[in-house]
């Protein structure tokens, strides 16, 4: 089993790596670009130990302790 | 516009800070971790001057070329 988590930053918190990213991508001549956001993205396999409630369950744990920092960070689990 | 961009190692290429993120959630008592893989996130929002088929493009075009490494990485890109 496979748990997708994605981690981004809370709307409101000051991203500057995106802002680096995005003048980079306009300075190279792409157009129409309003803003850009850079997260982090995990996978995580699981072994049958666990089923997929289980497994929702250690995935959303171990995003929200170890991941992310829930002071300035979202996040959000999918299990495949 | 929307568009995420997810970049990832291509299967085969080590990925240590994985393999140090499994160690840690190891020792901090998660078990049936079997691998762990980071990769990045990007959330691109664009202006109305391009339609979903060119923000698309767009998109393909900036993970290509600037988002990800194509030697190592892979990527994919959804438009919402």
């Amino acid at each position: 089993m496979k748990a997708k988590v994605y981690v981004t930053l809370k709307p409101g918190v000051l991203d500057p790596q995106g802002k680096a990213i995005q003048h980079s991508v306009e300075l190279l001549g792409f157009a129409g670009i309003s803003d850009v956001r850079q997260g982090k993205y995990f996978e995580i396999a699981l072994d049958n130990s666990l089923d997929a409630d289980g497994a929702r369950e250690a995935a959303e744990r171990m995003a929200k302790g170890v991941l992310s920092n829930p002071v300035i960070e979202d996040y959000r689990v999918e299990i495949e």
